[in-house]
């Protein structure tokens, strides 16, 4: 296959892939070639792959022979996608990003994975992480929109490869924003569901009552069209709802007319860069324009949310790894979450307790607001992407550590457990991704992914290409 | 009021004193009378009491010029119910237990007195429990049954006195036996509702998740009138539960043929005195020979629970208390009280997880338990009132503390949140009350105060007084 063949192929959703498939236009062994032949031009420079599976091209011409005899089994029949490699897999090693060798993880399907793959998805590869999913970067993967910057985590891996044009959808987990956050910064639309939504069994856990599962893709609809495959019962996963699972995308195009859209002052917009406000503020009013009503409110109890969601979350990721420190593992974990680990210890049972209050409160303030509005729109990160060797950046006029801005404004929907989506809002005068953040009531995706779809639309950010892997 | 008039109120329960005040043969002005008279001559001894209501027999005047008027609201109507001192009360300090001095309560009546009070029934005063609910003991509360010995705890107090019928009934608090450890070694009915079925706005938090409101009485019956008028939905308590509240009384006496009797024969029967393993062994066979199935089952996960508790407990407890602890309150704590306070910084969150994670396993295998029966039967204590000078008892061969033991059997169901009810069931070779315990599915209170109430039928245990106090 040559070059100019694989490229043609991207940037296209799987929306488009899946008519071209389904239309005998085009072969998923061909896809899945383009893909391989993409990573093998590009990744060595973004090195977001950990793994490739040997078994994706047999895959994708097995799904070519059932969609020949039957027709394909739905839209991701035959879409070569990738998997962060927290999640594990029957034919590819699972090593969650850590290097201790000792530790390992079952030879076996996780659920997220095989409800992909019983919907024909071809599962392509593994993608980096950083390690056990702490972190808000995943060194050494690059952002395809700027080598000498960062792509976010600790998903980086699937926001680079989606970013790039690797493949067209990858799984991410978001414990604070580790979905949305590599999203925002690599420009792809990053959902984290419902908590409970997506089940969870098989991801090597981090925090057991602050993990989601979700996709990263280029388009809302694509996001909706792999939440269809993913939402569900999960009976390996006992935070999984069998709450019904509506269909994501039939309200995609129903006018948001009358709409109400809260917009949280306090919290997500104290310190923002002004490019990345300018095109939120930008946003709110097309949502304006388009018969949205746009109200500020503020969640007050967020000025101690970082506080909560840091113990609990150190506390959480502590207690999975009690048994690695016990056996001196965590000695041989990267030094930044080696010290997390084992600053979990410190976190008191009582300072978890009132951490757990804090998020009680929260929630409780996120349910006003969501009495009162059907979405809430703010930015997803308040900066764009940093560069490798940056460590704090300044803000608002204060200075702060990028690691804590970078999750400022996606960890209040891991305390909560709120679905919210990120996806590309325009670019900064450097021309790195802006994103925004769209969040809703508990299992009300399908309104989150039908505002975010119009917005989508009538800018269409997502056609834009990095340059340097274009 | 004379003696005898006083005395042959007792040992009345309330469905005998509520159908004389409905039949107009009795006031409620004499029946409060009649109570202070019996706590005058009689709590010197027994030290129940910390407070009495100069309120009293004005509400109790005023119950009997609204019954004339217009009959009673209900069986509760003018009857004197007693308080533990951790619920609050608008008419009487509330000082849990602690000398602290600095540390204050609300002069507001908490909703579970809120309730009584709206039922008709007349408040008498607060009774004396181990300081902040912590602990089986309740100093220097005595046993009716013998004033060398301890009454358990923390309700102390409220076991005392309805067993030596100063009141017909009283509240406690249960966090991991404090209704049913009092209940069983006084010899009265003890009733831990299901986690949520009684709001606890109002009472001094122990542990948030563990606390439960219920009643003592001498009556299953009466137990059921009282739960009447508790349970429903508390907007001040998160946890409180909405679900619908059956009527507890209508099916006391539909037979029980045919219901199905889980014994679990781990943890429950370990290290039981033979006295009480005995009578338990005769309860069961009563059930069998009522038409119950009757069988053995396994709940493993429980040779865990004290840890998980005790983890639990001490954590949340020293959330509570970290105020007082950082303003130096907890040196005027009790001694035993105030090292387990600071014991619970010593707990971690990753502890305070795992503790978490036990109580989730144990709550499913009691649920796989209660899905092929209907109730599970046992001993509420596995030994009777001890000596106030005892620390130590030898149960099945090995030597425990009797705090430790104390609690073994009632705090799985703390764990669960599952109902559960202690209640008379013979007496050992000293004449001290022995106690049964019933515990069934979540709010399936009508089940298990339906099959105590058929035993206590049959045996009547709860007509013999208290010599020393008879």
């Amino acid at each position: 296959m040559t070059t100019a063949v694989t490229d043609a192929l991207w940037p296209l959703p799987i929306t488009e892939l899946a008519r071209r498939i389904a239309a005998r236009e085009l072969s998923s062994a061909d896809l899945v070639g383009a893909s391989l032949d993409r990573i093998a031009r590009l990744d060595g420079a973004l090195n977001s792959f950990v793994h490739l599976s040997s078994a994706a091209l047999d895959a994708a011409r097995a799904a070519d022979a059932e969609i020949a005899r039957s027709g394909p089994r739905g839209p991701l029949h035959g879409i070569p996608i990738a998997i962060k490699d927290n999640y594990t897999t029957a034919d590819m090693p699972t090593r969650a990003g850590t290097a201790v060798e000792a530790l390992t993880f079952p030879a076996a399907d996780s659920h997220a994975v095989a409800r992909l793959r019983a919907a024909g998805a071809v599962i392509l590869g593994k993608l980096r992480m950083h390690e056990f999913a702490w972190g808000m970067v995943t060194p050494p993967t690059r952002n395809p929109w700027d080598l000498d910057r960062v792509p976010g985590g600790s998903s980086g891996g699937s926001g680079a490869a989606v970013a790039a044009r690797l493949c067209p959808a990858a799984l991410g987990s978001d414990t604070g924003g580790s979905i949305r956050i590599p999203a925002a910064l690599c420009g792809v639309v990053g959902l984290k569901p419902t908590y409970g939504r997506v089940g969870r069994s098989g991801i090597v856990p981090h925090s057991w009552s602050l993990d989601h599962a979700g996709p990263l893709t280029l388009t809302v609809a694509d996001s909706a069209l792999m939440l269809q495959a993913l939402a569900g019962p999960d009976a390996g996963d006992p935070a999984a709802s069998a709450a019904p699972v509506p269909d994501y995308t039939a309200g995609l195009d129903r006018p948001i007319r009358g709409l109400r859209v809260a917009v949280i002052r306090n919290h997500f917009f104290d310190a923002v860069d002004e490019d990345v406000a300018a095109a939120i503020e930008g946003a709110l009013r097309f949502l304006a324009g388009q018969g949205c009503t746009v109200r500020d409110v503020a969640v007050p109890s967020l000025r101690h949310g970082l506080g909560a969601i840091y113990a609990i979350e150190l506390a959480s990721s502590t207690a999975y790894h009690d048994r690695s420190l016990a056996q001196g593992h965590v000695a041989g974990f990267a030094a930044d979450v080696r010290d997390l680990v084992e600053m979990g210890r410190l976190v008191t049972g009582p300072d978890y307790l009132r951490a757990e209050q804090v998020r009680a409160l929260i929630m409780d303030e996120m349910a006003a607001v969501l009495a009162e509005a059907d979405v809430i729109v703010g930015p997803a990160s308040p900066l764009t992407a940093w560069r490798t060797d940056e460590s704090a950046v300044s803000l608002g006029g204060r200075a702060e550590s990028v690691l804590a801005a970078s999750w400022r404004l996606t960890y209040p929907f891991n305390l909560t457990g709120l679905p919210a989506i990120a996806l590309p809002c325009g670019f900064d005068r450097r021309g790195l991704p802006i994103s925004l953040q769209i969040a809703g009531r508990p299992f009300a995706e399908a309104e989150i992914l039908r505002v975010a779809h119009q917005y989508e639309r009538a800018h269409d950010w997502w056609r834009r290409v990095p340059p340097l892997v274009g």
